[in-house]
């Protein structure tokens, strides 16, 4: 019998969107960080869908700080619509819990939900809560709208070779604390899709072992990454910045031609944020290949 | 240490929304079937949003068949969108899988999605996949977009005393079978909203003891119940039609003096589907109790 642990996340996904029916704009399907449904064709900005969930002894601990595990479920939901050009809107909170779980916990949970709602002022539209067996973990799965205006729209699949790759701030070691108290890089997309717009973007959650590939195949094209570049965080290997995860940095595609004036530009406006030039995109027969990131389920 | 088992489903809800910035529309909030978004004033539809979630040993047992499950679990959420007057549009399905799942169980189970997103004109959108630890329960959750057009929009809220309570179908029992197969009443609901709105509608998922006070409550009304009226699955006692749950038929609230029409017309058009006078709206102070139904975190 195979097993998800068998044949992985990527491959599973791939599996299972062709069972089902999806839009016949593939742009309001899977494979971006956000699905993109253009409801009315007269409106100046574009609907954002997107779900995301953590699970307790995967994306936080029992003992972690619920506030803390809250800000996250939120943020890490910003940071796919940042990554799109677009802002977050209305979100829906599913709790599934044990019974025996602490009021005080589920009311610091949502405390931090709505630290993170607040900053990037979002909505909770509604939510769910189901008991789940004791003993079994805890999962938070959030469900959000947002919207981009249509000439911010940056998806994953829209750059081509040749293209230079940058990332933003400092990679690895995210579990020593980044995860939990990340600021999502919506500052930082709007000014790009404002003055320098990629013609591809994503945000790194598995290791830019496992999105940078990711990016490059959506675009056709293959990829070569200059290792000694690679902004690490201090105390960091190179193979940490790569497969550690959970960096919600942006990874952006931009001609050539350009890189100058975004590199001028960016000191200006960002003076204290790392933007580092890690690579190019190149035809896919010319593409390295990386192994590591975080595949949810590869053996450990 | 209060825990959840102590304060129940309703009332923990209610703490948490306190602590989160909500919308300024109270449609686009919490506490109805849907959120109901306003998002375009020129356009003739509003938008739907719902999320939802099955758990294992809780919605589903191991041993059901994941096909059934995958149907049950767009269905659930369809009936919301019934509930409102409107229809499904995009779904994100977030699964939360220990990594020693099968691939043929979450492929069946994707067929389920896929049987019941095409019977009712949907699509898939996205999602997310997490591995849980091994033996924690599987989490199925659901987030969906859906559209109502702006006259046929019906709330919970919008009731008032004297008018009279319907339910379609029969009820309770519902884990015989009718949990994992139903059909969501989608035709009666887009006829009930063209030819005889309803002042109020709501599906019945955690049972009539649970679900008609709700309506009740949202509306500012109390209600009498009729109990020798109640319409009662072969074999099932009237204190299982009210708190079995599950019944995924519809409770809508329509003027006394439309009654008469609106059975006459239900009977050409719905000649096989029961339709039940259960009972009626009255004021607050006069009104009747009920207890049971499902509560996720009650003690059983």
């Amino acid at each position: 019998m195979k097993t998800l642990r068998d044949i992985g996340e990527d491959a599973l996904v791939e599996r299972l969107v062709r069972l089902v029916p999806t839009h016949p704009d593939p742009a309001a399907g899977p494979g971006d960080d956000c699905a993109v449904i253009d409801q009315h064709p007269q409106s100046p900005t574009l609907l954002l869908l997107k779900t995301d969930a953590l699970v307790e002894h995967v994306h936080f601990l029992p003992n972690t700080p619920p506030r803390a595990v809250g800000w996250k479920a939120i943020a890490r939901v910003v940071s796919d619509f940042a990554a799109m050009g677009g802002h977050p809107e209305c979100f829906l909170v599913t709790l599934a819990l044990p019974p025996e779980t602490a009021v005080s916990w589920v009311e610091d949970l949502y405390r931090g939900i709505g630290d993170c709602l607040g900053k990037f002022s979002a909505v909770l539209a509604g939510g769910e809560t189901s008991s789940v067996p004791a003993g079994s973990a805890a999962v938070i799965s959030i469900a959000a709208t947002g919207s981009v205006r249509r000439e911010h729209l940056v998806l994953r699949s829209t750059a081509a070779p040749g293209e230079i790759l940058f990332v933003t701030g400092r990679l690895g070691g995210s579990l020593l604390g980044k995860h939990l108290d990340f600021t999502p890089r919506i500052q930082e997309t709007d000014w790009l899709v404002s003055h320098c717009k990629p013609t591809a973007m994503m945000d790194l959650s598995d290791g830019l072992a496992k999105d940078l590939p990711r990016l490059a195949a959506a675009s056709g094209c293959g990829f070569r990454l200059d290792r000694a570049a690679l902004p690490l965080t201090p105390g960091c290997t190179p193979a940490q910045a790569l497969g550690d995860g959970e960096d919600f940095e942006i990874l952006f595609a931009i001609p050539v031609d350009r890189v100058e004036e975004l590199l001028d530009a960016w000191h200006d406006v960002f003076p204290d944020l790392l933007l580092a030039r890690i690579g190019e995109l190149v035809e896919t027969a010319a593409s390295e290949s990386l192994s590591g990131g975080w595949d949810h389920f590869a053996p450990r």
